[in-house]
């Protein structure tokens, strides 16, 4: 069975073709960038062959880009588009509707309408799933919903304190984002240990962050909420912030609304705080080498954020067994990891710092005395949408 | 030298008489309930010769309130205003502007463009200082600012990830508050252990409530943020929550953005989360007893967040050497104590639930194997304020 996964951005578009009958291999993967200008560029991998193309074509919307894939599959993956059994989503937002799903209609209508908690990442799944729809009329299309790994949270982890009816009325709570790579990576520390009875604190450190604590196999808290645009800080979008700050913008700066919500999605984070060095924390890692205060200041707001979880995690496990560390910065940041590791002993995490500076993904960078084990790895957020969605499809063969 | 402390509520007015010449003693106190109605009450009580009274008579305004109080004060602890060397307030809000300020016009103009983010606290507080000034015009009027005790925190801690420039231009960050009682109660630790060299978790937890990190007497961090409705629950304002349900609310629920304002300050905390059963935490946990359930979750939430927190901080500190509780629930709430502070042995922080059960304000309540000592303290702000203007006045004193 080969399974297609997409990822769908604003601007770009990423996918995987995996057989999932044999080893779960990726026999081509590529993707399109700058969808929406003339400058669009497009990349695609076969990994039978061992050749790879770009494409440099103008994609005005994801249409051409999903044809542009279509064709490059047909062109050296697959003989016909049957032979692609579903295509599979890493679908962001659906409220109260989460885990898998065949992506009807009506569950995207029910993505639209949060839309507005999750701006940047709704609206382009949404339209590309109608466009795949029109493209590939007779595949399945699946979603697995970042949101249904942390879908077993408690009421007292998951309700914000306004008032009870308005919660139940509107589905407003914690929802929690990154479901994939959480699940992937806790599988991964578990199936480590050989033991599945694991309270895991999960960090999920990329461009988009967040972690998770995970207690036998459950997400019990995460630090996204009802949006994604909360907990530690991401590449340009806000982390938690005072929501008077809203009011303050609006009433004594003079701010209106939709101005404050696109200053917060695209001009905060990494961005704002380091005062618009970069929106990646590589360039601000540099920059605080080279003495600037405000990419330290960034730096290290980055780290506290992430070690601040960690003993708020730990508290809330009673003890943790496993950190493990995944995502661009999760895994590449020695610097981070350091950081918020730093002095957390009295709690029994220990960073080994010689491990930690030459960590390749799947290593332990513990310290001997440290009850703590402690993880970098490789996160697969696709792997884990693959076989959902190939689930789904068995369950359903099954059922007919 | 006579220091009288007034605090202001919307619709309260609360006063000590302190002689801090002789222990810093009590002359006399009393209060004002429900001003601005016909139903006004006023309490004053004499210290010197145990006398108190009550007088229902309609107060419309503060300034009905100051007038009864000053009788009273003439009629039984001075002889003259001039006996009174100052009046001190705790005030709350002045952005840049903290410390202990005589309250100038010019003062007050600032704690005024603050309003917006303590709607709640700055204007009673501003419009009575100004009825005191005229009622007293020869009387100092000193304020110590509930930010004043956090003004040293790192950037790192308190500043927000919106754009830089932002944040400088608009004095947007964490501040902080109930400063007096934090103050008072880590000296109050350091005094019983005698040592100053401690990290110190500060718990005040009441119908208003903050935790802050507290190392060698510096905050470092705090749970309230630029405004007081944030961080752990509240009577019924709103504790965390991600900024987006406010632009939720609005876009998706047809809510203005007033009306949201108001909810999350007058509907939310204990009293929203309960589904409006009370703001007080002891009817909720009586109805929890008899099987409420959201009721029980009000309970646990407000328990959890203060266990995250003190997780959060103690990873923050690199350890933690004291846990204090004060404030009416910090000082009464043995369940709230215990469910904070349960499993939290990994971290060396463990308390002895007999003495928990039985605790009077003052006592260590930790377990004989706790590395960190816990205690329940009766906090007093005023006699922080009552101090710390007697200062300014002396400082001013010596200087002409």
């Amino acid at each position: 069975m080969n399974v297609l996964i997409c990822n769908v951005g604003s601007t770009s578009l990423k996918y995987k073709l995996f057989d999932m009958d044999h080893g779960e291999h990726v026999l081509a993967s590529g993707g399109a960038e700058r969808v929406g200008t003339d400058k669009s560029i497009f990349n695609h991998r076969n990994n039978i062959s061992s050749t790879a193309w770009r494409n440099d074509i103008p994609m005005p919307t994801h249409r051409e880009a999903i044809s542009e894939m279509l064709e490059a599959l047909l062109q050296c993956a697959v003989s016909s588009l049957d032979e692609i059994s579903c295509v599979g989503f890493k679908v962001v937002h659906g409220g109260p509707v989460t885990g898998t799903q065949y992506l009807t209609e009506d569950v995207l209508r029910t993505m639209e309408s949060f839309n507005s908690v999750a701006p940047a990442h709704n609206p382009p799944y949404i339209a590309a799933v109608r466009q795949f729809r029109e493209l590939m009329p007779d595949t399945p299309l699946i979603g697995s919903f970042e949101t249904a790994f942390h879908s077993g949270m408690s009421p007292e982890a998951s309700l914000y304190s306004i008032p009870l009816e308005i919660s139940r009325k509107y589905n407003i709570r914690r929802y929690g984002f990154h479901g994939a790579s959480h699940e992937y990576m806790t599988d991964w520390v578990s199936e480590t240990m050989g033991r599945s009875d694991l309270r895991i604190i999960s960090c999920h450190l990329g461009g988009s962050g967040s972690l998770a604590a995970v207690r036998n196999g459950v997400s019990i808290d995460t630090t996204m909420g009802m949006s994604l645009q909360c907990g530690v800080l991401h590449n340009n979008r806000i982390g938690d912030i005072d929501p008077y700050v809203i009011f303050y913008l609006n009433e004594k700066c003079g701010m209106d609304l939709p101005d404050i919500k696109q200053m917060l999605q695209t001009e905060s984070g990494l961005y704002g705080l380091s005062g618009g060095i970069s929106n990646d924390l590589r360039d601000i890692e540099t920059a605080a080498e080279q003495g600037n205060r405000d990419a330290e200041t960034a730096l290290n707001a980055y780290a506290y954020t992430v070690k601040k979880y960690i003993g708020s995690y730990a508290a809330a496990l009673n003890g943790v067994d496993a950190i493990v560390f995944g995502g661009g910065i999760g895994q590449n940041s020695s610097t981070i990891r350091r950081l918020a590791l730093d002095g957390l002993d009295f709690m029994g995490i220990a960073l080994d710092e010689s491990k930690n500076l030459a960590a390749l993904a799947g290593e332990d960078i513990s310290a001997e005395r440290s009850h703590t084990r402690i993880f970098v790895v490789e996160t697969n957020e696709e792997l884990v949408v693959a076989r959902k969605a190939m689930q789904l499809l068995l369950r359903n063969s099954t059922h007919r």
